[in-house]
């Protein structure tokens, strides 16, 4: 049996590695057109910041390795340029030393993991070589280099997971970055109120970040250098390399573009023989990842996969994912895969460092819920990452959503530690199909300097179990403006805080005083609802339960002034 | 309607606070026998070590403060000494500059909350004033108060959660400490060969460990210092306040000794009004937290749960479900628990911090499932906490048990970073009932300052799907005699790794070179099994799919080299 697997990256090393585990006697050939198989692609960033200082930690195999270990017939820089369905064969051309040459390959079992193309938007100048993308172990050496070669100013062109961790790289090696997306703010999936925290902490670490805004046009401004060469004139005076304009108007000048506006599946190939595509062009595939062609397999970035909450097919271009579509791969064309192991719905689990912080995801978005139209709540939590009088511990930013019948949709968390433990355990109860009540009594691992008995994850299941119960009615940051116009506005923070910055007509009555002035807090909504709230939403549940057991007309701010001032950063508060 | 409370830490004071929460118009009365409530238990060895330098941080809240949040009437000093079930009364005393007051109290709902007490075993000396315990505010003080004096010395007797705790807390105040403990290895919920990585980091940072062995007897070698005053003479020269010799002879000389061999219910005033019991001392409650009388609830240490896995029934003294409880048993009362809110079966998910190590668990232990007699698989891998490339990688020791349909049974971990997060999602799988395809299947949060592509938790649900369908065998440690005596042990590193020390008789053959001296292998074999293994699992995993294969009776490590090691560390290699 002959194995043939196009691309030796993440998806199809995995494939190719698994099919030899499970078949000593198949031919196993892996055609990769670049340069290198199975490097570290996520590592790239961290290789540009010098953080990974050696560029041999990226190029975690060798074709040679890969024969060693595996047997397997890794042939670098072959670009597979056809594909013959009913001759079973695939056309691949390299160039050596005497020229191209070209090699017909038959084929048992084809497997496609052609990967992901950076996206091009219609942008004037993205032909420039100033401009760089970040998809690739050259990509990386060419930005290393005009590092090197004294690079003092960068434009980022797209906020998402590769821009942010760009945009981190290229700062902590001492540039200048401006930081730009079409999106209303930075890390588009992630909620509105947790981007804005990864937008301070983008803007604290020099970051000049630009949202809502596109790139309408890269313009050269200086002489470019050829790799290994100095531009003159050196040093400060040297004019910046590019002008970016942006559509509101903005130039930013800079010595570099990297452009990290997203990717898109690489299935021109797949197209080519008719295989059927998703809308997006990404591959259709079945639960064992067969395609249209029952010949022919294919894994990773450019398949289409089913969402686990809101059922959208379209690609999810994610590492995790694509490993386990490649192993099975191997599994199904080696005859290996029970209905028990074929392929599920992703849920999209991802996290970024974004310096100090870290933003972490499983699930839908609030966004994602409102464009499916699927019914949910959500609530907002901010509890410590550890037992608050343990030392160090740092406060988390924690959102969860779920349906009217309890169960989870998603999950969201920002924070300097333990936000990614949290959406793991998330992503797993997501996984589970579990419901707030799960969450609520699940049994994490607690002592003092890991969690709390109560930890954040069953925080939010309490929260949730209220809200579904009815023990809790939440307000939110988008209910601001009419609240203020028909509430009365119930701020229970201790009257220092109270000071320090408050919602214009709040009432202020110290969650400890609250028994003592219901009179006067019914006397100051005269007849309207109450809309209590205090710094994360505690002691204003605490207050909200008193208030309602009392016959008034209460809610209380999800996650309290915490995410009021992250939802609506513009905010102005009253100080007295 | 009056509800009673007694005992004020977690569960009480949880159940107290949802109570008013839920019910603005009850009167709810906190009785308390020590001097605080709401304390932080869980913090009192950190306030030993000094890591927590302030006492008051441990005080969470105060009768004052519940005072004013939640309009609790909290009393401490207020031992319960009564209860009359006819009458709904419980009698309480305590201690006025006047003498001790009676109260008889009336209520609609009791709930108890006695907590755990300290197993004393027979230990000759245990009553004398070096012998401590750390359960308490006070315990902590005393502890710091003979820190204080000087004390150069400690002997722990017990190496689980606290003990472990306490050990590090003193050798971290410069202490000479000896721990002891009746079972063959220090933490006895761990699984051995993870217990042995503790023992080596506990020696590495100065703990001299003694298991295996009891403490019979303490003697008093010198004066005790009265709280404040100094012991004469002062410094090296005076002489060890005690003696604790153990059963194996050794003596070992101490300024202090801390008991913490343990817990046992404190549930004697249950008993007293003739609750039921399980066995153990246990107060049994239902689904509700509500004992065999209907007007009372308990909840937390002293209280009978299910274990999820074994369907065993005893106390399992942790402050997640003590406080998730006293919640529960608040709804209860208020009418508030639906079916999908009962309790659960308990996994005893625990952590605990060994000096740099971290220790985690959910779910059955390998000694447990053997006890229980329940057929289960294992695997172990050793995977990095975060992708190998990026800088900071740790390793992780991690085991899965399993049923042979899959079903998760268990799970602990081992490590210097990443082992709370692992068996944090491990417990939620756990809980969901996943099977170890579902493990595989994890969508876990991915960079590489995070995770892998293929997280450990994601490996070791692979190992398990291919121990399940036939793609892998495994030998473990204990068939190290068996292997030794009548197989053909195969060593599959390098040629480096083997000479810095192998298995006596093993035949080398680096994995990379193995498909080329297959004959050599068999004629080594001469008719008998191979037994292959390598450093962690995988390389001979590759072999081993080679060996059986090519039709051998092979066999594969489970954790290789590394777990073997563990499992025996007094197994001598041969070098060459």
């Amino acid at each position: 049996m002959r194995i043939v697997v196009v691309g030796g990256v993440a998806g199809g090393m995995s494939a190719a590695a698994r099919a030899r585990r499970l078949a000593e006697d198949a031919e196993i050939v892996v055609l990769e057109r670049g340069e290198f198989v199975s490097f570290a692609n996520c590592g790239l960033p961290y290789h540009v910041s010098d953080e990974i200082p050696r560029r041999d930690s990226l190029l975690v195999q060798t074709p040679e390795s890969l024969r060693a270990a595996l047997n397997l017939d890794v042939r670098t820089g072959h670009e597979v340029v056809a594909i013959d369905r009913d001759a079973r064969t695939v056309t691949a051309v390299h160039t050596t030393p005497a020229g191209v040459q070209e090699t017909v390959l038959p084929y048992d079992a084809l497997v496609l993991a052609p990967g992901a193309a950076t996206v091009r938007p219609p942008i004037a100048g993205l032909d420039l070589p100033q401009v760089h993308t970040m998809r690739t172990v050259p990509d990386a050496d060419g930005l290393r280099a005009v590092l090197a070669d004294g690079a003092r100013s960068a434009v980022v062109l797209g906020a998402g997971f590769i821009g942010l961790e760009v945009a981190e790289a290229l700062r902590t090696r001492g540039l200048e970055v401006d930081l730009v997306d079409l999106a209303p703010h930075v890390l588009p999936p992630l909620d509105d109120e947790l981007a804005s925290l990864l937008d301070a902490e983008l803007r604290a670490h020099g970051v000049r970040t630009h949202v809502g805004v596109a790139a309408e046009a890269i313009h050269a401004t200086g002489p470019v250098a050829a790799e290994g060469e100095s531009t003159e004139p050196e040093g400060a005076d040297r004019p910046a390399a590019v002008e970016v304009r942006l559509s509101d108007g903005t130039a930013l000048s800079a010595d570099l573009v990297v452009l990290s506006v997203g990717v898109r599946p690489d299935s021109h190939l797949a197209a080519s023989i008719g295989l059927e595509l998703a809308a997006g062009g990404a591959i259709v595939v079945d639960g064992q990842q067969r395609t249209s062609d029952p010949h022919i397999w294919a894994v990773g970035d450019a398949t289409a996969v089913r969402n686990a909450v809101t059922g959208a097919v379209g690609p999810v271009p994610l590492a995790g994912p694509a490993n386990r579509q490649g192993r099975r791969a191997a599994d199904a064309i080696l005859g290996r895969v029970t209905p028990e192991r074929e392929a599920r719905g992703v849920l999209g689990t991802a996290v970024v460092r974004v310096f100090g912080l870290t933003a972490a995801m499983t699930g839908a978005s609030q966004r994602a819920l409102q464009q499916a139209g699927i019914a949910h709540h959500v609530v907002h939590v901010h509890p410590g990452h550890h037992a608050g009088y343990f030392p160090g511990a740092e406060q988390l930013h924690l959102t969860m959503s779920f349906a009217p019948d309890g169960r989870l949709l998603g999950a969201q968390a920002v924070g300097r530690a333990g936000a990614d433990k949290r959406i793991d355990v998330l992503a797993t109860a997501l996984a589970a199909g579990m419901t707030v009540d799960d969450v609520a009594e699940l049994e994490l691992a607690y002592a003092p300097p890991y969690g709390s008995a109560k930890d954040p994850v069953n925080m939010a299941g309490f929260v949730a179990q209220n809200v579904l119960d009815g023990t809790l009615a939440l307000w939110y940051p988008a209910d601001l403006e009419k609240v203020l116009d028909s509430a009365l506005v119930l701020d229970v923070r201790s009257r220092g805080e109270f000071a320090s910055g408050h919602l214009p007509g709040a009432l202020n009555v110290p969650h400890t005083e609250l028994r003592d002035r219901l009179d006067e807090v019914r006397a100051a909504a005269d007849g309207r609802p109450v809309r209590v709230h205090c710094a994360s939403g505690f002691r204003s549940y605490l207050a909200h339960r008193v208030l309602v057991q009392a016959g008034m007309d209460s809610a209380n701010l999800s996650g309290g002034m915490l995410t009021l001032r992250a939802a609506r950063p513009d905010l102005e508060l009253v100080r007295a």
